[in-house]
């Protein structure tokens, strides 16, 4: 074989895809000397392992042929069904027609590239927006426009604009933004579902977060407002934060003729859902268990939380600002205008602190690279305050240094 | 809103994809008085129910927690070292780093599609080849060139055809194939990767049915005869047909080159296969579970293939030509010329019998309409024989048809 012919013939997408300096860095977060604030894990003390050892187990013996068999590529029906009730709310319901199982939100999310981006569409995205989003839509090669936000998320007046006509769709998450923690108030939901229905530009509504929920109100989804005034949402949902995210297990519920294309797309893509999972999280949920499990994992998320916030108050310059979520698992870090939060992770990381700095969660180059996501999910109390204390001092130091470099 | 804008805008990708009237057709065959021969599904009488159950509860037992939590897109490290020594050979050994889990085959499909195939890209598939994978490609338009086949299966000489050069890959099922159930001997697998090491071609190798081996003697995988002679060979292996199909679990075996850039395309399509039913898999399979369960499953497939070939020994024309697979789920039928399964379908199917015809396996426009599949595994006996009766008229009253049109 000639040595100069390459092996293999890539496509461009895979060409493009590259391992990021950043997820290179955070492999260390892995060791456990490390205090990692970067993950986005939920906490294993939240899984109901014995419920749903029961509920597999349950499967198995009564129905384990069939558990074990290929099944239908839309999901288990009374899967479907619990979904649609779910979701539905009086004057926006749902039927289990409308309802797509997926393995996780992540597949959700490949699948609605494939089904609505062609190389050079435009997507909205929201300025910053979650990573995972961003690598499953690239993919398909769109192109972005950033949708502006601000301490209260995102601006609907944005979709209004010039720019914003003819998006393929826009990807919110209105609950407990990742990265930034902020949830979207009730007025911004209107204007917002609103803004689309006037523009025709459908909603992809992630909400992974949405059951936790610790502190204020509980706002009606954009699936439920959008039914209202004629715009068109799908909503993505998932078991991950509820139950467990090794079960992989999320759903899609849109206009009948998203999910039919989306049907399709599911099944060359790899058939169905795992059946098994299916059959056992419907058994662990179907008598309302998700309403005694969910307040415990509430409020273990809670104090995680705040013993973060504590911490930063105690610890951060007061040049620092950060957001303070009334639910989910991360806090948004604005420092100082000039510092580089990749410098400071380097330097955390020497001290064996980890994070996530902000560029990456960035669809186009109007980065803001003194922003970083902090979560406080799985991390013991008295390491978030270890944890803190040093990204405090070294933030001090970065300030310091600044300020002699501008004397 | 104006009615007359579309609601939404698909991609050019989505717009393509149709249901297919055959699938239309098909959906009959879930009715309990159809007589199907139309599946792809492995029995459930050969799936370990109990040895499952014992793996899942053990696993949710000792590391629930684990079980339960995100976990790395290249997989549960011991499934991947377990698939390594089980596709290694002497003088061909593969280590865990070329493996990586997936959520069935048809999602290595999907994901061997996003890596090599841009708009227009050669690909070469047999003809006839399995109608999933052609579903998988087609979602990233690549060109299909056409292999010719004999009844030995692919003809090795086809890949050194100008035609064939500078292909992408060649997508190969070696063992059983789907839809003709032939295997290709020594003498063409070696031929096969001698040619595309020369030509350099990727061998996508997709082995779902190999351990169904009934008849006959086992052949090297061409993983193992490419690694000899410096071919590139990407092989797709599953547990759907050795366990069970509701699991979605399978793998891929490839240089590492390749491996990586399908973990960053996993990392975007669904981050990581279900962990819980990994690490139960592994469970199960660990202390040689698979050699003490294949031969039942065997004897079963065996079985029922014998009776299918029994009664169409009994019951079709002598102008019908069929295969003997020595393994796996399906018989490849071809009618005298000039006939049409499509049009043998809409009988059978008022008479409630079902197959799969054969054009849709073919990825161009040279298609035989001739020709059908007929799948024994999940068919009792009686109703075998019975349906393959009905078959039997049904060709007859056909061919006899045809003659008095032409006389």
């Amino acid at each position: 074989m000639d040595s100069q012919t390459p092996l293999f013939q890539f496509s461009q997408r895979a060409l493009q895809l590259t391992s990021s300096a950043i997820r290179e860095i955070l492999k260390v977060t892995t060791r456990p000397e490390v205090i990692s604030f970067a993950g986005g894990l939920p906490s294993p003390e939240g899984f109901p392992v014995t419920q749903l050892q029961q509920a597999f187990d349950q499967v198995l013996t009564t129905r384990g042929r069939s558990a074990l068999q290929y099944g239908p590529t839309e999901g288990y029906q009374p899967l479907r069904e619990w979904v649609a009730e779910y979701v539905s709310r009086p004057g926006s319901e749902v039927s289990a027609e409308e309802v797509l199982i997926v393995s996780g939100s992540q597949q959700a999310l490949d699948m609605l590239g494939k089904l609505f981006i062609d190389p050079g569409s435009k997507v909205l995205v929201e300025s910053p927006t979650y990573l995972g989003a961003l690598q499953s839509f690239s993919q398909f090669e769109p192109q972005y426009v950033a949708v502006q936000t601000d301490e209260h998320g995102l601006i609907p007046a944005e979709v209004s604009q010039p720019k914003a006509q003819g998006a393929r769709f826009i990807y919110v998450l209105p609950n407990f933004h990742n990265p930034t923690g902020l949830t979207l108030d009730l007025q911004r939901r209107q204007d917002l579902v609103e803004r689309c229905a006037q523009a025709n530009i459908p909603i992809i509504e992630d909400d992974p977060y949405g059951e936790l929920r610790y502190a204020g109100e509980a706002q009606p989804s954009l699936l439920t407002l959008g039914r209202q005034v004629g715009a068109q949402v799908v909503h993505l949902g998932s078991f991950s934060k509820v139950l467990a995210p090794g079960l992989r297990l999320g759903y899609i519920v849109g206009p009948r003729e998203v999910i039919n294309k989306l049907v399709q797309i599911k099944q060359a893509t790899d058939l169905h859902s795992n059946t098994l999972t299916q059959m056992a999280v419907y058994e662990a949920i179907k008598e309302g268990f998700l309403k005694e499990h969910l307040p415990s994992v509430r409020d273990l998320y809670q104090q995680q939380c705040q013993y973060m916030l504590d911490a930063m108050q105690e610890h951060f310059p007061e040049e620092v600002v950060w957001t303070r979520p009334e639910g989910g698992m991360f806090i948004w870090v604005t420092l100082p205008e000039g510092l580089d939060s990749e410098e400071l992770l380097l330097k955390a990381i020497d001290e064996h602190v980890a994070f996530v700095p902000g560029t990456p969660f960035y669809a186009d180059d109007d980065t803001k690279p003194n922003t970083l996501r902090l979560s406080f999910v799985t991390v013991s109390e008295e390491r978030i305050r270890e944890g803190i204390a040093i990204l405090g001092r070294l933030i001090r130091e970065q300030i310091e240094q600044k300020a002699k470099l501008s004397a």
